[in-house]
């Protein structure tokens, strides 16, 4: 397994460096809509604290960001009236990763609406931002 | 949401009444072989404790899952020698759960071979027998 590098994407939204529709933050994780959604309100969880993936992550920071994406989970099912959550962790490239941060998918799910491919079309920058309020609001 | 029961197919086999290829257990977790894998490998982790999901598990039990998830998804990558872990978790009906008591999978993923649908064959009991095996094997 190759290292964590800290200049990943995930790591430069975190730390301010590229803008991100933010939908949670607190001083461990930051949770973000994904700019290619499977679904209206894809959001993704991303631990402050660096980690390739599941695999070499802290037990600690696993623990504190697992509560982070049951919260985001529940928030994100009630703001976008969700039939279901789809919860997807990818690790390494043969599993599909392709931003090496650790970072949990909560994808909500809707009777009857099949799931965009993952690496699908840009979303439109006004509709993540309505849907970052949204699910901000559902959070309180 | 509807309510937890505990007469779901995995509060059977954590209690001992219908039989799994177990792969570890302790007092908060057991984790078992998929019986309809979505690759060779595909293993289970169950909490002991009941909850319908993760949308309405308790905190605490969700901290201590998430860290057996993470020690048996390397177990996992270790034993099968795969090239990447997937791990997926189901979040109503609509989401693709068919079992109403929370569960990880950890699925290994091989360069170049896709998986199989996840409602696909029952597999060969010998084979899930010696991949648990193994799998208990890389657990130490």
């Amino acid at each position: 397994m190759d290292d964590f590098d800290n200049n990943n994407l995930f790591a430069k939204i975190i730390r301010g460096e590229i803008p991100g529709h933010k939908v949670y933050e607190d001083d461990a994780v930051l949770a973000f809509m994904d700019v290619m959604p499977q679904s209206d309100g894809h959001t993704l969880v991303v631990p402050k604290a660096g980690s390739r993936n599941l695999l070499d992550a802290d037990p600690l920071i696993l623990a504190a960001l697992i509560e982070r994406v049951q919260k985001i989970a529940i928030g994100v099912k009630a703001a976008m009236n969700a039939d279901g959550i789809l919860i997807k962790q990818f690790n390494e490239a043969a599993a599909g990763q392709t931003v090496f941060h650790l970072h949990f998918h909560v994808i909500p799910v809707f009777d009857g609406q099949p799931l965009a491919p993952h690496s699908g079309e840009m979303a439109d920058m006004g509709e993540l931002a309505e849907r970052a309020g949204k699910i901000r609001k559902a959070l309180g």
